[in-house]
């Protein structure tokens, strides 16, 4: 409330709560991380403005570059109360990358966006090891992104998170939807547990309904529930880059935001449904204790948390018996397309 | 603070605070701006997880990914207190497209993260045809996104965005630094003011030291401290590509946090520095009036703010001649390199 006359110590940028000084050490800090993610296609340039890839276009045909956008939603306030955050930067990692797969794409490179109110060094150096290990799991290099403090939006100790990746594509072999027929397979590759999407109806039925603790002993989990909400979201992008080196698929899905409901529907072209079977994929135990102590209806619960399957495929029948023999274990069959109305169905 | 014994209500995701079906009509709504962005690169497959852009490779040598993420800082806070969001879409684009330039890279296609506590659908479409209007004057398509509910993380009426930009470049015509010399020209862009970088110093000095109001006139400036500070960021797209098609440049920037000295000290190669001569451009009255009001010094208010230049461009005098020449009244000519440690020098 004091004015100009009042006052006529110098202000500096500083003093509106932005420290260039501690911003660059930060980034000093960090981009040894990202240095380890480097892959031959990063190239550097005196003009740091832009991250710069060569992108390896061999024996594409139509080049296509892929790019996707997200954040990590509402588990960053559960990392926040339990005070860990290298699981979210390989969460960041995983829903950007994994989204680039259902179109068959090769992640390449991979930018964040870091947003606070005052820099805490300790705590989005965390977030950022594990955007590195998780970028160098998906042969993704970390190329940079942005770090803003901005006083008067994030509270002090709050911070949001979020990625962008791109990758390539050959257009000559992209899924091709439009040969879908009903006998299709579909293989899944399973979740870790909860991933990045439903934690605000997690909290909501965990914590404030039932109030349970986040770090002893509930029942019917072997873990503490916030081990157990924190797990990272899996990186699917060996398996999937794999399987499409010795398959033809017509459609995937990443299961994210929808549940494996909403994302499963999707799958199919129309005049198909997908048929699952639970008999074959196990369900991790915390959809039920949500579901118990939020009394959430199953539908519901399907179109809110991945199940217990976080990515599906949908393929010939001989094109599924490759993939399951060359990949014992990995991949699940879960189901098959079936004539009728959009929709899933469990059978 | 109930338990799930005394509340048999079944949950469902929107009690948790997330309305997928708002989110999904805002998504409808802004689609529709989104498409008007579009240039014949955009490619449209029936999985929907990520964009896809098919680059025009023709002439290219070796084509390179450039690729950048920015967000609007402290300026989100002053378009909130007035209310205006269409100029932070604006700033949003022009921050990301910009930082692609200095490589020489042109804009292909832009995603946006949009997180906020609570959807306000009029907010963030305000938003979003700011962003849509930047990116059809930037030739780049806007191909979606993210929009995160995060109750809990932003209040009510808060929220935070960020930009992601992607474009190609030609390495065999990359900018090369290393032919710098004494007496090569500085050619530059206005900026159209403060642009998005030393808000949160603006602010500090004109209101909470000043208390000036944000409606009325002030003296000194021509219009309100409003619509000043809120005057979008120029995009310098166009007359940066238009002038590498008739010259060749040997390092450029983008004139963003660091300021004119600090973004202009980085500019020549080592063993030169950059002097600029005043008087061949204005410098907007903003920044006069920040400096009496925040009683900051001079090195410090260039280390801060643009001052008046948005972009430059060095080059071999008969290049410069060639670009005055061609964009008469576009480009001004406002400096040179001279022998030296690095730094920058008014004279």
């Amino acid at each position: 409330m004091s004015t100009a006359t009042e006052d006529p110590t110098p202000l500096s940028y500083k003093d509106a709560g932005v420290d260039i000084a501690a911003a660059d050490r930060f980034v000093g800090r960090i981009s040894k991380l990202a240095g380890a993610t480097h892959t031959p296609g990063v190239v550097w340039h005196a003009s740091r403005y832009a991250a710069l890839f060569r992108p390896d276009l061999g024996a594409m045909e139509d080049p296509l570059i892929a790019a996707t956008c997200d954040g990590v939603g509402t588990k960053l306030l559960v990392a926040k109360d339990v005070g860990i955050f290298e699981g979210i930067g390989r969460d960041l990692v995983a829903m950007n990358v994994n989204d680039l797969l259902p179109l068959g794409a090769r992640p390449l490179l991979f930018l964040d966006y870091l947003a606070t109110g005052k820099l805490d060094e300790g705590q989005l150096e965390a977030v950022v090891t594990g955007i590195s290990q998780a970028c160098r799991e998906a042969g993704c290099a970390l190329l940079g992104g942005e770090t803003a403090e901005m006083p008067g939006l994030y509270k002090k100790g709050d911070f949001d998170i979020a990625g962008f990746a791109v990758g390539m594509v050959d257009g000559a072999r992209l899924p091709d939807a439009s040969a879908m027929k009903a006998g299709d397979v579909v293989l899944a590759l399973p979740s870790t547990g909860i991933h990045s999407n439903g934690l605000s109806l997690a909290r909501k039925a965990l914590f404030d309904r039932a109030d349970l603790p986040l770090n002893r002993p509930v029942e019917g989990l072997d873990r503490p529930l916030a081990s157990e909400l924190l797990e990272p979201t899996a990186l699917y992008v060996k398996p999937v880059l794999a399987m499409l080196e010795v398959a033809t698929v017509k459609a995937m899905a990443h299961v994210t935001g929808g549940g494996l409901i909403g994302r499963g529907e999707k799958l199919p072209a129309a005049g198909l449904r997908l048929r699952l079977d639970p008999t074959t994929w196990t369900r991790p135990p915390v959809f039920d204790l949500i579901a118990k102590h939020g009394n959430i209806e199953e539908e519901e619960l399907g179109r809110t948390f991945n199940l217990g399957l976080g990515y599906l495929a949908a393929m010939d029948r001989d094109q599924a018996d490759a993939v399951l023999r060359a990949f014992p274990g990995t991949w699940l069959e879960v189901g098959s397309l079936v004539e009728g109305d959009r929709g899933v169905e469990f059978a």
